[in-house]
């Protein structure tokens, strides 16, 4: 079932999956991670999940189940045992749905959720409670709200994308011009945003609505919590966004980037496809080479920085070792 | 209309605002910062404001508006166009409303809201569905909540603020003293958060309640979404702060300060009128001097940062240097 | 009352705490942060509560209470004074609640609340208003959730917690495994969270469910405002963690660590009990020893850090003393 190799001591019986370190007698698990290899001797599950090349130090007494990518089976058999809550259906009450507003087939609306005039909740959508959907959203089939997800006006969600509780899609971007006094006064924020299938939005997260046309998330993208994304940015696809980033207005990513944890990017600048950013990274400038690395903040080519604070903390060394180069050199 | 001067090749029609990258025929552009300068030449809208002293490069195909602040224009421009949803108004059903609650005359109250005993929503106030107003709240004058704003008990908001979704005003401080066997006991947070007029306020950003007296955000000033802001933080007027910033207990900010996404401030520090705070700087210490401009982690003066960041990458080449210095002492 | 030492001028009546700056005739105030020792001499509370060993530079004008920790002390005072919201009680109208929900003795329920099937809410605690618990959820005795709370299904909250508005608990971890073309799947996130006694939790705070088994937050943490716990992550008992911290899956935080806002903490690594660990920090590998101090991105030990940032900002100071040595060198 899992496209792999087995190796088994017999016939065995398996009940639940198990993280290595605390799997017990029925258990199912898997070892992707090296830093997890050490579990293995200890480890107590029946089977064991494991890559084609990895080699086994000792006589293991579990089956042994070989397969290309261990973590991707492994989910596979998350889903197998996978028990959740128990399918939302049909519309619960109290419901705020403006008599305008289109509701599809074999939707779920929870209680206190508000429809706004002449939005669109296509069929097989879930609603979770308390979600607020504005006048003219688009909502796509078999997409997936959780509870408390504010959406506002005009804003057009996809296939199959799944938004965790909390989100904010289409606040006013943060756009201000100066004026007399000093004072701000307030540009209109007369955009809107689209998330495209099969995205998914973590917990929190806020998306802001654009000046003009669209903040954009794309395909496949994956979006962590309590992420900034500001006015007017695009996304690409299969993009993954790890929590705590803020990426400033008008900034474009490429496709299949992976941007670390709490890194910042500056406004209206390119970021290649298949850039990998390193957590708490800045990103001040375009790259425009797909597949670069980089990190620091300023972000600089991974290696680059690495060397840096690999001296960085050796700093008050050279500066004694240039001390004594001076009192020789004075001496001589 | 927006104080302008005209350089146009005849008579033509506006029918919508754009980007200056997506401009096409019937569209008014603009172009404030040099980077978008290379859009002009194959720019294809009817119009585009400049600003005075911009020189065109070639020959341009659409009528030219200059004016003294192009971005300025262009917001008068956009609320000319905009078509924001519709205006909202009335009391939706079902709401919560305490009997000792006052309600002022032509406010919003969204579905699903919920005003707590003594609170008051001055006239023109809208109350956006899902909000929480708690115990003696006031909501001043044509002030806007929007969908979940979540503000706790004794909170004072002043008149024409914008509150966007998820914004949490008036939770409580981040207090505890540690007593005895290491454990942490609560510090009641007595006081409450006052925002002044003509302020807004970002999605999802946490304005806590002070321990004694106000936690205060004062006229004019503008934050962004995920902002903390601290339990005692004073912010000033016209300040501006960008998304991810945080700013710990009782620290003081000045008027008309910038401070950039995922900035920290230390507590019980002030900073001076007019700072300029780079994003992801870390200002642990008050600065006194109005105007001055930070950055770095810890900050210090810009230019500061900038040279040093200038060589920090070149680390292992000063190195190189150093031994080889050393090798030739040593043979001398 | 305090335990404390009382240095007065005769009888004097107090009526309300204020901070030291603020403090005027009729008030009680306090002095723990030597920072704020220069507003003794102008400071017109009639009480004053000081540490034993603080010595008066002036002849003070006030009483003066000398304790152990004149921080607890205050929060006593403030415990006395404190008027906070009327004591919400009752399950107000409407409310959604499942018909195989738990509901405890001395619950309040605020309006629009929704509790799902076989959810537990135990005697005493308090739901505000907006909140959603979710599926099999349960909710220990006397613990508070205010307006907004979003409980996702089958996570376990135990007594005497308080969680405040928008925080999300129980949201999927980030898990995805990159398939064929480069596209993410999503991996199931069968487990939950679990809460212990005591912990108390920031608006907006976001604490995922786990893959397998349990996010577990331990019994007196705190944890602020903003803050992103992962997937399997652990946190230990009376560990304080600040704004805008991000902690990456299956990292575990020892007992009493406490860590400064903004910081980040890489995945799969453990932090030793009394780890202190600075704002902004970046903690990519484990600490072994207990009580260890850090500081940097990436984090070093505390004092290694603050040298090198000392020299950091001289860098192009120490260039320019290397070309000299290399010209003299030259020359000989």
């Amino acid at each position: 079932m899992l496209g792999g190799k087995l190796e088994s001591h017999g016939e065995i019986m398996i009940s639940h999956p198990a993280k290595i370190e605390d799997a017990g007698d029925g258990s199912i698990s898997f070892l992707a991670n090296p830093k997890y290899e050490k579990h293995v001797a200890s480890c107590k599950a029946s089977a064991l999940i494991v890559s084609n090349n990895f080699s086994l130090q000792h006589a293991a007494s579990m089956a042994i189940i070989r397969v290309e990518d261990p973590y991707l089976a492994f989910a596979k058999v998350l889903e197998l045992f996978s028990i959740s809550d128990e399918p939302a259906k049909g519309i619960e009450d109290p419901v705020f749905i403006h008599p305008e507003a289109k509701i599809g087939k074999d939707v779920y609306i929870g209680a206190f959720s508000y429809i706004g005039k002449g939005a669109v909740i296509a069929d097989g959508a879930l609603i979770y409670p308390q979600s607020y959907i504005g006048q003219q959203v688009h909502i796509g089939k078999n997409s997936i709200l959780y509870a408390g997800v504010k959406v506002y006006h005009h804003c057009h969600i996809a296939e199959h994308c799944i938004i965790h509780s909390g989100a904010i899609i289409g606040a006013d971007g943060f756009g201000f011009a100066l004026g007399e006094n000093d004072m701000f006064s307030k540009i209109p924020q007369t955009g809107h945003v689209v998330i495209e299938e099969n995205v998914e939005i973590g917990a929190n997260t806020c998306i802001d609505r654009a000046v003009i046309g669209a903040t954009r998330i794309m395909a496949n993208a994956k979006i962590d919590n309590l992420v900034q994304i500001a006015h007017n940015v695009e996304i690409g696809q299969n993009t993954a966004i790890a929590a705590l980033a803020g990426i400033s207005g008008s900034t474009k990513l490429g496709n299949s980037c992976l941007v670390g944890g709490q890194a910042g990017f500056a406004g209206h600048i390119s970021i290649a496809d298949g850039t990998k950013i390193n957590a708490q990274s800045a990103l001040i400038k375009s790259i425009t080479k797909p597949g670069t690395a980089v990190s620091g903040s300023p972000a600089v080519p991974f290696r680059d920085n690495y060397r840096a604070l690999a001296i960085l903390n050796r700093l008050p060394e050279l500066e004694k070792r240039i001390k004594e180069l001076e009192a020789k050199s004075g001496k001589s």
